[in-house]
């Protein structure tokens, strides 16, 4: 598998070569990969390169690193198709995985200037601010804070917004849930941040802010969630016009 | 527009305040603003709660810090829309900004694993791969790595390519461009990417990876792009199913 003749630079070759086989399964997820002197003497290649591969498939988030143990298989990032409306709840059951949120705040505020200017409500009115890190299968995969006007959808509380806030919706309001605005940018994580998804300060996270609105055109909710960037990825169709 | 009684942490309201004043124009991109001395003393606050406003607004992309000088306001970022499928040159020219390229390197090179697997042709058949930074107003934007399947685009030249390369296969081929699946990852810049896009090794980036087909259902085109996380955004619409 590995061509000396080739004008693929071997590093390459060999980063080609790890990707496939976690790929096709012959290394699974959170299995331990040969060390650098294993793969450099099999291939007989340098460690250096053998070095930069694994460091270019590390920063891909294909491999990670666990101090004093050695080098492992990432789990497969969950794709989030971004075509339709749905909650992070709905996502995670959709896909047969476990959904389960840790809540970290819950208040009425009033409204600050971004809020109220994403919600077309007047400055200080009041909102939910509703504050939680999503898990799936038990990890944590983002921190979401979601603002919900007050008298948009009363008698939310604590317990009742811990389930999925779209179906809560759903059911007690005379509205439909119709579409969102959404944002995507990339962006480190902030202390806090790194700490509760269980990442390195820095690492870079996913940045997601939306705008959900109701069938009449008002706006119902305004969430910013930060995604794990080496759990997660977005996909999508895009057509020529 | 601090008020020490609200629930509302001191620092978030100058954060607040500080971006309600990018968004209006008050404060103008590459603009100094004040020093966290001066804005303690006028809103009568620590220089602490100046600070963090500041570094969280510096994290976000807002404001950006220049050694031994200061700090200013970011330049806004593009906002791309996901709907369309367009190359980076016709971006662009649709939001009136000045498109160019730095060729890196233009080969023909046989297809490894993962570009065969996109373009779905044989491991070993010939592809140009072309590696471009894309500018726009000249400020670089994207790294962009593309490959092409030789024998659908013959004739791809260094000087065509680089040109829109979009309008030459529309030109050339038979077909029409239909279209692409699109990933859309957050990764941290390594050392030869920051350099050419001229920012921090290890900033966040945006990694994009589309695969774009003809009207005849033959990928055309596979694309891995670096772009810069603190000039760019990705925005599109949801709807509800």
């Amino acid at each position: 598998m590995i061509n000396k003749q080739s004008p693929i630079p071997i590093y390459h070759q060999l980063e080609s070569f790890l990707k496939e086989q976690i790929e096709n399964g012959t290394l699974l997820p959170d299995e331990m990969i040969p060390s650098e002197r294993e793969y450099a003497e099999r291939y007989e290649i340098s460690r250096m390169t053998v070095r930069q591969a694994i460091n270019n498939l590390v920063s891909e988030g294909f491999l990670y690193r666990q101090k004093g143990k050695g080098t492992f298989v990432s789990k497969k990032k969950i794709e989030q198709d971004l075509e339709g409306l749905t909650g992070f709840t709905e996502d995670m059951l959709a896909r047969r995985m476990t959904p389960s949120s840790r809540l970290l705040s819950f208040k009425i505020i009033p409204a600050d200037i971004e809020v109220s200017g994403q919600l077309k409500i007047a400055q200080q009115n009041h909102v939910y601010e509703i504050v939680r890190v999503r898990l799936a299968d038990g990890i944590p995969m983002a921190l979401e804070t979601t603002y919900v006007p007050a008298d948009i959808v009363p008698g939310l509380t604590e317990e009742n917004s811990n389930r999925s806030l779209y179906e809560y919706i759903e059911k007690n309001s005379s509205h439909h849930i119709s579409e969102a605005h959404q944002e995507i940018e990339a962006t480190a994580a902030r202390g806090s941040e790194a700490e509760l998804l269980e990442i390195a300060v820095g690492a870079p996270v996913l940045l997601i802010m939306r705008t959900a609105s109701l069938d009449n055109g008002t706006p119902f909710e305004f969430v910013k969630s930060i995604y794990r960037a080496d759990r997660y990825r977005f996909i999508h169709k895009l057509k020529r016009k």
